[in-house]
């Protein structure tokens, strides 16, 4: 299996390039504001989701101006999520870093989020043609809508798989897939082919949120570099806690039951204790597999390239990942 | 003068329009979401930003499709604002109704108002050109660039009267300008007009600021139909304080101090009783009234109409409402 860094190969030079249009965006005349946006770009992690974008752009045609604004503006709203996402779980580490809410307080990452989210659509209008911003604007309106579902949702011991899927599909899986198909349509690719790519984003997008949800409960916070068990401590119910309660039997279930349902800081490590050595944690994993597999089958209507086999490498990155 | 409903009768037809392309915008296929989405609603006040923005549109030509689309964006621009202010406020009472906050929490506040925000730039986004699209994320970058602004200032007892005029610059008149801006633009007004409506709608909003932030000291909750004396209970120092430490004698700008730098929940009635009767209210009110006639000396460009005087008239209102 190919490493994270192996992928940039095809797509290296244009990284760089994503990187200082993110960066001259985001300049401000007021030195707070940079202080503040200086914090932020160490949650920079992978980049993933302009990989996603530039690789998908290459696989499909050729890299152009149009491609490096686009994962520019994938990458601040992903940011813009990790900021409000961090309010909303109360987090105090992310990447290794305290989070902007223990920095600035709530108040500070609330309007630090909106001025990220506000200058990607500002970098997106800067292009001739208003399809993109059409596009992007539609899918931040399904990542909201996936958020709020979810904190509908929270506390709810009944939430089905097909629930849980569908908030993660909303709020993480519709970026990533529209990443894959904006790449493939800046580069002008048959619209089938785009539909695919969009397809494989999106099921890349599923697979990914099912691990992070699945890290969340078993990693560490020195492996993972960010508060771990927030999900069960927020009464988040995820794959691993619905396989169980749907497969245990009655005594289990009321055990389960028992931990997720009494509040407190310690609901995490008691959901870990009930979950540890059930095979509800290895169908978590398999589930993410299968979407894997289900991604790379939209692949085969690529020819072979440095940057499919970057993609492919991407999409195997996800469920081997620890952190 | 002119109440506020005598403005509509240029564009009464219009703003139907526009809260039907409001209403349509936000409708979700998640049921709890429509329900966060009526509370929202709730909040639509006076509708003064899309009363501006179609006033300056009538003042400078015939309204169009476009003004009606722009209206709805610069409504709920405007409402995300609103959302997100009372999560940094921690207010409980707007427009004589809970705040989102109060009822769902910080966190489905937050997400509310990036909703909000997300689809009026995927409203704006369906016009043809990127223009307006690009304005708008232009100026919500400089709006939450005021809001840091104003975070990064809370307490500080040495914030000048200039600082204060920009802070409200940016977080509340960049909006309002780029209402008549945007109204003239898509009349497709000569450029010189389009500034002179520019200017016109950012001193409106530096006006209107200043009598809301007077208005947070002197008025009772029952008058306003929101909850008073949050900024001095936050620590924000606003133009009557500000007045007032830069006058008073010795022994005046101590007991000032002092009332500002005790943090607690009655901080906004000591301001109350320090400022009362002084002639800092007064100031204050005066300065609003300076912009409002900046603000009129620019429609000395436009010809006589019923929508030259609806602009008129909203400009006085400003300086004239009690809530």
């Amino acid at each position: 299996m190919k490493t994270l860094p192996d992928l940039t190969n095809p797509i290296a030079a244009a990284l760089d390039r994503v990187i200082k249009v993110f960066d001259d965006e985001l300049r401000s005349d007021l030195p707070f504001v940079n202080d503040l946006v200086e914090q932020v770009r160490r949650y920079r992690g992978k980049l993933l989701r302009p990989r996603l974008l530039l690789l998908s752009a290459r696989a499909t045609g050729d890299l152009r101006h149009e491609h490096t604004v686009l994962a520019a503006v994938v990458e601040m709203v992903h940011m813009a999520t990790l900021v409000h996402d961090d309010v909303l779980d109360e987090a105090d580490v992310r990447r290794r870093t305290p989070t902007v809410n223990r920095m600035v307080g709530n108040e500070g990452a609330v309007m630090l989020g909106d001025f990220l989210i506000s200058h990607a659509y500002h970098l997106c209008s800067s292009l001739q043609s208003s399809r993109a911003s059409r596009r992007i604007a539609a899918v931040t309106n399904t990542v909201c809508e996936g958020e709020l579902m979810q904190i509908a949702n929270r506390g709810n011991a009944a939430l089905s798989e097909h629930e849980y899927l569908e908030i993660i599909r909303r709020k993480t899986a519709a970026l990533t897939g529209v990443c894959c198909e904006l790449g493939a349509w800046a580069s002008e690719a048959r619209p089938d082919i785009v539909d695919h790519m969009a397809a494989f984003g999106t099921d890349l997008g599923i697979a990914f949120q099912i691990v992070d949800d699945l890290l969340d409960l078993t990693a560490s916070e020195n492996e993972l570099g960010k508060t771990v068990g927030r999900d069960a401590d927020l009464g988040k119910w995820t794959l691993p806690a619905i396989r169980f309660r749907d497969s245990a039997g009655p005594g289990d279930r009321a055990r389960l039951l028992a931990a997720m349902s009494q509040p407190g800081d310690d609901r995490a490590a008691r959901l870990r204790d009930t979950l540890s050595g059930t095979e509800s944690l290895e169908y978590a994993m398999a589930t993410a597999r299968s979407y894997v597999q289900s991604a790379l089958s939209h692949l085969a209507i690529l020819p072979a390239s440095d940057a499919k086999d970057g993609l492919v490498a991407a999409a195997e990155f996800i469920v081997t990942r620890r952190h």
